[in-house]
């Protein structure tokens, strides 16, 4: 491979991140040429409108409507991704790798959805696959995985992953205000997407969760493979409640391997986490990542998950690899290396997944109701730690919220399928894991 | 340069951390090594006492009492400098840098006081010197700052560095109890040095911030350029206080930059932090490092500091960093192309480096002596924000504790100079800064 005195640079995707990556490279040029030890231009970017009024001004030439166009240019040698979606990016980030050039890309979904083909393409044709910006842009945490902790195995990783999801919660938490009235407001401030349900019933945290548990652990788990759990049904009483047992409520995805069993376990689901919790002190669209080791033991990094800013910093860091890659040959730790990890594991069945419970009931205000639900736990051997009444919205109905003491997954979906057969339950139970993640 | 199929790796140093190195890289080599795409042999160790009773056992061919012979075999591929100290630790980095090998060091002693040597020869022979476990072990964060944010110009960065302060200020915060029993006590349990000054006064801290603001701005400074002052006279007391006032106290190192100006402050003191403030929260041997940059925000990130196996994890991370090298050609972002960063700055001078004031004074108890002490505050401008009075321990005297609105560290130092010079200040003066470090 000859090596370039200019590394061309191609945006597939124009928005507010492919916007970002052009002005910071513009206006950091100098000091990344002077470190990276070669030129970098920006020498096309794809958009869907050529007339589109934008932020960052570009010569007219460098645009083009047709992404494939840029991932099929032989001149182009770090293709970044930044369109978002599933179908045309596919297409544009095997064009590019089919070629043997490299592919920047920040889509979670994509990676998650095609990841297994992407990585092979890559390694059958000599293309080389970046993807810092997919999670927790903000935070280094792909390069930190792969690279900074590789000496360890992880046996626990949890994070803050949607920084949308962390707004809506914060908000109410912090004002005692009702989930549709800040998913409202977070729309109307861009936080939020018109169709929220990506982000706030969890896909997006799934999606992210799948590429950490591969980095960690060389293994592709699909969403279907995991519990998906979102934060539309969690009410500002769920907050008092919990704040009363001493928890903040927060979006997780939870990835835990057992070495002894060789089992992993891939999760996203809202979690109590003890007040003290580092990750349950992070607030607003910022993102957190809690990482055990087997060496290191646990670290912790947060940081903005998302943005034109924060994204642009992971991608442009991706480009600087890319060009250290292409002008020396092979860099550090690709990704090869990771599918090749000897220790293929398989996933934990429901009942090794543990955790205690925290289950909210609305039912008939009534007397015997708690013996009956007691009774129904007792059967599937799910042991109660606390109880609280109190009233609920409904008229003639109470709230019941429960504790349990640690129990497994397959007990506590029986025992949840029983209850909402019990016809004093009057709505659909609201179930959230208790996080005991104690350093 | 021919590939080697198998890395010999030499342990200068065979202490605490060289065990930790060598029993994790056993345990941990067969992923290693498909991860890395080479064999991994530990092939010589140094050692004071070849007849010690060691935790870890090891052949003892691989054993020698002379570090110096390692760093100049010229079968040892990298050269783990693992003892300490700035002399014979020199003399073996030297040695292994001039005949082009690879130096993973922990030393940050040895960098601050001898990085332009050290990087100068690396540069002039071929060799490469890696330093991960230097600062915050357990944190990859020279790899954060190095790549992973490599797009950024770096505006803020602070921090906990060193473990045992940290331990000592957060006992006697939770315990109510005396910087000397809580030494003591540290002491006892392996936390502390018999000669703790090296890190109650800061110097380790110091030495870490050298690191830090050289790796961010390319640029050396030394410990006698900068402000580093110890946690040795902070007592309880003053926990209390800053508690009422809404703060914790740590010991930061604080590292900023004015790109305007283009100024550099390098400094190291017991601070004042919001409570709320995430630093502040990191508690016992943990270290804590916020990284703000222009383009990416504020990032944070903590783990262990220190200790065998946070140090280990560093040291493993950098010889995979070094064997992706010794394959493959150059690496990532390596370290000449730091020192050709283009905007070398200078150090800000004392009346540029800005903040806010906590200033306890033991007085005489009588009247006129606020008065007095307002009065020299008003000459050199600084700016009383509020005033506590409170007992002292000395049978008639007061303490009190006035804290400032902004003012800089020449105003302050001339204000000090002035305020130990009244007849009514019995006791040398207790000044921390407040960190306004919000988001």
């Amino acid at each position: 491979m000859s090596v370039p005195s200019t590394l061309n640079i191609g945006l597939c995707g124009f928005g507010t991140v492919g916007q970002g990556v052009w002005q910071h490279l513009t206006s950091h040029r100098a000091e990344l040429e002077a470190r990276l030890g070669v030129k970098l231009n920006l020498a096309r970017a794809s958009v869907r409108d050529l007339k589109k009024k934008r932020d960052v001004k570009v010569p007219a030439r460098v645009l083009t409507t047709d992404p494939l166009a840029i991932a099929r240019d032989p001149a182009i040698h770090i293709v970044c991704e930044l369109m978002g979606g599933t179908t045309l990016a596919r297409e544009v980030t095997l064009a590019a790798l089919w070629r043997g050039a490299v592919v920047v890309s920040a889509n979670k979904a994509l990676i998650c959805e095609h990841g297994p083909e992407i990585i092979a393409a890559a390694q059958k044709h000599g293309g080389h696959f970046f993807f810092e910006a997919s999670v927790a842009g903000g935070i280094p945490i792909i390069k930190a995985l792969r690279e900074g902790l590789v000496a360890n195995r992880f046996t626990r990783i949890y994070g803050i992953l949607n920084g949308t999801c962390n707004y809506i919660l914060t908000q109410m938490e912090e004002h005692d205000a009702p989930y549709a009235a800040v998913l409202a407001e977070a729309k109307r401030l861009g936080y939020a997407e018109a169709d929220e349900s990506l982000d706030v019933d969890g896909w997006d945290t799934a999606h992210k969760a799948s590429v950490l548990a591969w980095l960690a652990h060389g293994v592709w788990v699909k969403t279907d493979q995991m519990i998906v759990e979102g934060i539309s049904r969690i009410t500002p009483a769920d907050f008092k409640t919990a704040a009363t047992l001493g928890f903040g409520i927060k979006l997780l995805a939870v990835i835990t391997r057992d070495f002894a069993k060789n089992e992993l376990s891939v999760r996203v689901h809202p979690t109590l986490l003890p007040a003290g919790n580092v990750v349950a002190n992070v607030s607003g669209v910022f993102n957190a990542i809690s990482v055990t080791g087997d060496v290191v033991g646990t670290t912790f990094y947060s940081g903005r998950g998302a943005g034109r800013d924060a994204t642009a910093s992971a991608v442009i860091s991706d480009i600087a690899d890319a060009a250290s890659l292409l002008q020396h040959g092979k860099g550090a730790h690709l990704l090869g290396e990771i599918t090749a990890a000897p220790r293929a594991c398989r996933l934990a069945p429901p009942q090794h997944v543990l955790s205690r419970f925290y289950l909210r009931l609305t039912v008939r205000d009534q007397p015997g109701v708690l013996a009956r639900v007691a009774s129904v736990m007792a059967k599937h051997k799910v042991s109660i730690a606390s109880v609280i009444q109190g009233p609920a919205d409904e008229p003639g109905a109470a709230s019941l919220v429960l504790t349990t003491h640690e129990s497994d997954e397959r007990a506590m979906g029986a025992t949840l399928k029983r209850l909402k057969a019990l016809a004093a339950v009057l709505d659909e139970p609201v179930l959230l894991r208790i996080g005991d993640f104690e350093r």
